[in-house]
């Protein structure tokens, strides 16, 4: 059905839409190539919310070529007047005569850019390295498919599944690479969310700090689900040097103005803690994609037992800590072997001398 | 130094010794080729103790083509009179040219094989490929360099580090793939040691399940540490189907006959225990190459502890059991975090649906 150098142009157009991995939220990542034949005439990808998209770049860089041509792009064109005038216009106005589409865009069913450029006689065709279209962009179709971020469930642990001592000691389990590496996965993050009890165990910064990150990167909101408002004065997270989200409980009041550099939010209460599905649904809403936990063993343990985490990020170190050193993940105890919580291995690799693991749920 | 072709036969050598995986304990897997140029005239592998060595089969093969050839083996030959005859000698009167060896034998250093061969004229080159070489007999070599067996800790866990449900409940973590590939270890270990708590629990068979294993293997010699003689009878360790060693405190007696089909023998008593460096003294002292380890937390964290695990084969199963579940190893608790048992990942694969991991502990 579909040719060798479609294969080829499509997946050049998704390793162009990955140039925009930590700089297009909310927005998806997109790319697109123009060819005629296995000739390219044409690349774009989107750079940012507000500017071009990538069938526009495209399509310029193309010029008089496009007609005729065939368009890849790794999903479904906009049909709708958004930021921008609707790429499927622009598709239509060019005079390509094909569009290959790797993942169609649930968000626009039945009134996109898909039936618009067939409605213009062009020949549509879809699905071409669907797989990896989807993956790319693994949260924006979690947010617009289920109104719920793809939530990546970040840990480290010792062989023996520990990730402190028993005193509280974690720094450092794992080695420098496996350190950076969490940073590229932030950097792609549309949110990094924590608890207030890993804020007052670990003040971490939250940010992204990679040598190499793009300098239009747009940095991950911090969101820190903060029942009773425990923050304290002074924390990393509330240093206004990323844009910050403390959740708490309805009623909650700052005693002072240790909160000023933030934005406060209520949340109704749930369990010991907050509601974890509000807390998505919220920023959801706020059109985050990636939502990255790095948080303890209790946040991690309810997000779990709550069914809300879709790939758990899991750096092994190969040491040994021992079973008086603390656990990685806190869940309800199994009555059975049968009711465990299985999962997939989804990648496995090293990562300077740990194991870096990506998991998610298995279907039963 | 050596040529591409050298490289090659040494690899076919490794191969061919690799077939007595199963077989040839407590003797080490020998492989030989004889070669003239890079054309193979004759080859052998060591299948069996009394049966014929690599080297004699690859000459009798090669038969008058030895003349003049170079004879790649993958240990040194044998100088001295054993159960057969000197390798090395059958190696002088066949007329080779050249000798390539992997690995140097320890065992007979200085009045050992290379001597006799370099002082017969034959040109003798040592090292290509030894570490391969001595990767296919690390039990052999840790047992005649260091006299103690080459000691694998054999463990099955969830991704959090648990290896049974708080009631006990263990099986099955890991699938079928990964039941299967611990059957392959077995298989080329000369002893499965376990302790009386594991057999109390979970009451193994400890022999070699396996619909491909060669007729005529070798099974390994299950040994069981057993302080205070608590096997219960009907124990699968005491039904004789292999043979198998009971090893006890001083003092300790049999009640009645259930220890009839096994062996006995005292070992002192060490901590809460026995003796384990006696215990591995004794099984070198045995011939005892590859002991693999199959037990619970409190041996594999005593062994773990007194530094003398060699390797840890470790089998990820994806799922997750939860901090109240059984840890992986009872080890002495930390006092601060640089004080941990660092270890470095040797392979690391998929099996089936786990994730198998061979780790060695790093040398500081």
């Amino acid at each position: 059905m579909f040719a060798p150098h479609d294969h080829a142009l499509m997946a050049h157009a998704l390793r162009l839409a990955a140039h925009g991995l930590a700089t297009t939220r909310p927005n998806p990542r997109v790319g697109c190539v123009i060819a005629r034949g296995d000739a390219i005439v044409g690349e774009g990808w989107h750079r940012r919310a507000g500017e071009p998209h990538a069938e526009v770049l495209a399509l310029q860089a193309a010029g008089a070529d496009a007609r005729g041509a065939t368009a890849y792009v790794t999903l479904e064109p906009c049909g709708l007047h958004g930021r921008t005038p609707p790429c499927a216009d622009a598709l239509v106005d060019a005079g390509v005569a094909r569009v290959v589409i790797a993942a169609e865009d649930a968000a626009q069913r039945g009134g996109g850019g898909l039936e618009r450029l067939r409605a213009a006689g062009i020949a549509v065709e879809t699905g071409l390295m669907r797989d990896a279209a989807r993956e790319l962009n693994r949260g924006f179709f979690a947010r617009v498919e289920r109104n719920r971020p793809w939530l990546r469930l970040k840990l480290a642990m010792s062989l023996d599944g520990r990730t402190a001592l028993a005193g509280g000691e974690s720094k450092w389990i794992t080695g420098e690479a496996a350190r950076t590496d969490v940073q590229r996965w932030r950097a792609r993050s549309c949110a990094l969310l924590t608890g207030s009890g890993t804020v007052l165990a670990d003040d971490p910064r939250l940010t992204v700090r990679l040598d190499d990150a793009p300098a239009d990167a747009v940095g991950p909101l911090r969101v820190v689900l903060d029942s009773d408002l425990r923050t304290p004065r002074g924390a990393h997270v509330l240093d206004g040097c990323a844009p910050t989200l403390v959740l708490h409980a309805p009623g909650m009041r700052a005693r002072d103005d240790r909160f000023a550099a933030v934005e406060l939010a209520a949340l109704e209460r749930a369990g010991s803690g907050l509601d974890l599905g509000a807390a998505l649904a919220l920023l959801a809403a706020r059109g985050m994609n990636e939502v990255q936990v790095e948080a303890g063993p209790t946040l991690g343990g309810a997000l779990f037992a709550a069914g809300l985490v879709d790939e758990l990020l899991l750096y092994v170190a190969p040491v040994l800590l021992g079973d008086d050193a603390r656990a990685l993940l806190a869940l309800p105890p199994l009555a059975c072997m049968a009711d465990r919580a299985r999962l997939r291995v989804h990648e496995q690799r090293m990562v300077g001398d740990d194991i870096r693991l990506l998991l998610r749920p298995a279907a039963d």
